[in-house]
């Protein structure tokens, strides 16, 4: 149909996420047609990634430096340290804005049906970390699944040894979410975790 | 909240058609996530496009070569051009497997209201085809949108000089359309163009 280097441009572009043939045939395209505003451009800046950007050795965060941006600014509260399973989540809490201190990013849940076990995260370096005494609170914001919880009391009795706090996100009613749509265990989470008004 | 480069990525990948800011993240992480398997081979694909694909002089198609491999394969039928509007609509015919003959792509439909003129349509080029003797038939394959029959239309007009048979795609149900959810005009379009069983 078209020519090899557009048929193998959609091939790798249909491996992208989110990406089915179709929408990779439409992005393809789209590239070709705007060479200088899309295709030029996208070259280089996945070009400066690829080059650029590593794992900070701390706290499993994607930056161009390592350590990174945000285990090197002071301004960040080095007593708190929030674990999130992936990266998405760091950028997901970062964007909330709410919270001031540092990350570990572990790299994935405990599953022991997808053989995933403790040696496969990076929580050896949580506990060097958590050792610190500068260090005093963490916060385990896993996701609400079973891997997840599974993956938090894992963490948790880990850290006992440790002199650490350990807290995990609220449960609750989401806020702009209607009772009447939600799970029941949302709303049993809820009401057992009401609060004084 | 990531590095300068991964913001950059992020915002470049979110120019793409049907890439929002949320799934442009997505797609940012995956590539640097899986540099060996994502990244690099997308940016080697890339560059192999960038360098290789350009646009047929005669019918306006992409392709690594020019004139393209369809106009170039003597197995197809040099008689018969199908005028489409852009490259996408040339590949969704070409996957139906139920034309053999040439294309031509005019680059975009008529719009007076978007100030697009015969003049940034590649119709002079169309029409010196045209007037090649071996040509017989033009399939007008625009869309059945107004701009698309009005510049059907338009096309058809400036063909009638040359020697050959003008047509369109028929309208009517599409295959697999149920009555009940089709729009008036199609149910409109389909009685009239009536056929015996």
């Amino acid at each position: 149909m078209a020519g090899p280097e557009i048929e193998s441009l959609i091939r790798q572009l249909s491996k992208l996420p989110g990406l089915g043939p179709r929408s990779a045939r439409r992005v393809a395209l789209a590239l070709i047609k705007r060479r200088e505003t899309l295709l030029d451009p996208l070259i280089q800046t996945l070009g400066a990634a690829a080059e650029t950007v590593k794992i900070c050795s701390s706290c499993g965060n994607y930056d161009s430096q390592d350590p990174c941006a945000i285990c090197e600014d002071p301004r960040r509260d080095g007593t708190i340290i929030c674990v999130v399973e992936d990266v998405a989540d760091l950028w997901a809490l970062e964007r909330t804005a709410s919270f001031r201190g540092r990350y570990h990013v572990t790299g994935g849940l405990l599953s022991p049906l997808d053989g995933i076990g403790p040696g496969d995260l990076k929580l050896d370096l949580l506990l060097t970390r958590a050792r610190n005494s500068e260090v005093k609170e963490i916060i385990l914001a896993l996701s609400a699944t079973v891997d997840g919880q599974t993956t938090a009391h894992y963490i948790a009795e880990r850290l006992q040894e440790t002199e650490t706090t350990v807290s995990g996100l609220a449960h609750g009613v989401p806020i702009g979410g209607e009772l009447d749509y939600l799970d029941d265990g949302t709303i049993s989470a809820a009401l057992k975790a009401r609060r004084p008004v």
